[in-house]
């Protein structure tokens, strides 16, 4: 197991997902999954995925510039920590954010997210 | 345990003494250890330090905005993933960083930073 192609491919498909339909984001969260957005902490696929239905803005393109990754211990898990920019629809201007996300292996070979943090970057 | 707890004491004791002494920086962090800083890794506490202590600025102070955490999973681990602005001495103006740690609690009752990644929020 990589962690930078793990990290790799969890990004570029979790943004993927995101940006073009958020409610299939729900298979990459469990019941014990958190998400902490902009301060808020939400628990559980289904309410996270509710969270993330929810944000005040339809359309959006999230293009990342940077991704870091570490093992978070003995038992595969990964860490990802992202930084880069979201355009909204509409907006003139793309918003900085930084995210960090805890990946956990499953059974069945894949990943789930444990773990998702995320913050804008105010000027 | 309370995560919000350990994460607030932690991001305070770390910040002061990063501005004040590096060095003391080391017992924070054992040999499996990894620091991620602006991409580049280092392992162990030894080589942490002397990263840390190797970055091209002197003085510094760190101004915390943002502290968010959340239990890393069943062993008692926290995740605290932290904003704020770093000011250098002799420059007019601070820049903004990213940051986040894993903390995994010592036989001892304290804790120990297992992942720390830091990233610069460029403009």
């Amino acid at each position: 197991m990589d962690p930078d192609a793990v990290a790799k491919a969890f990004v570029e498909h979790y943004y993927r997902t995101f940006d073009s339909n958020r409610a299939d984001l729900g298979n990459l969260y469990q019941d014990g999954s958190m998400l902490t957005f902009e301060g808020a902490k939400t628990q559980g696929s289904q309410a996270i995925v509710a969270k993330l239905a929810g944000l005040p803005f339809q359309q959006c393109l999230h293009k990342v510039s940077t991704v870091d990754c570490q093992p978070s211990g003995p038992g595969g898990g990964v860490l990802v920590f992202v930084s880069g920019l979201l355009q909204l629809a509409g907006e003139q201007h793309p918003l900085k954010f930084s995210q960090m996300f805890h990946l956990i292996p499953t059974p069945q070979g894949s990943f789930y997210v444990l773990n998702d943090i995320f913050r804008l970057n105010y000027a």
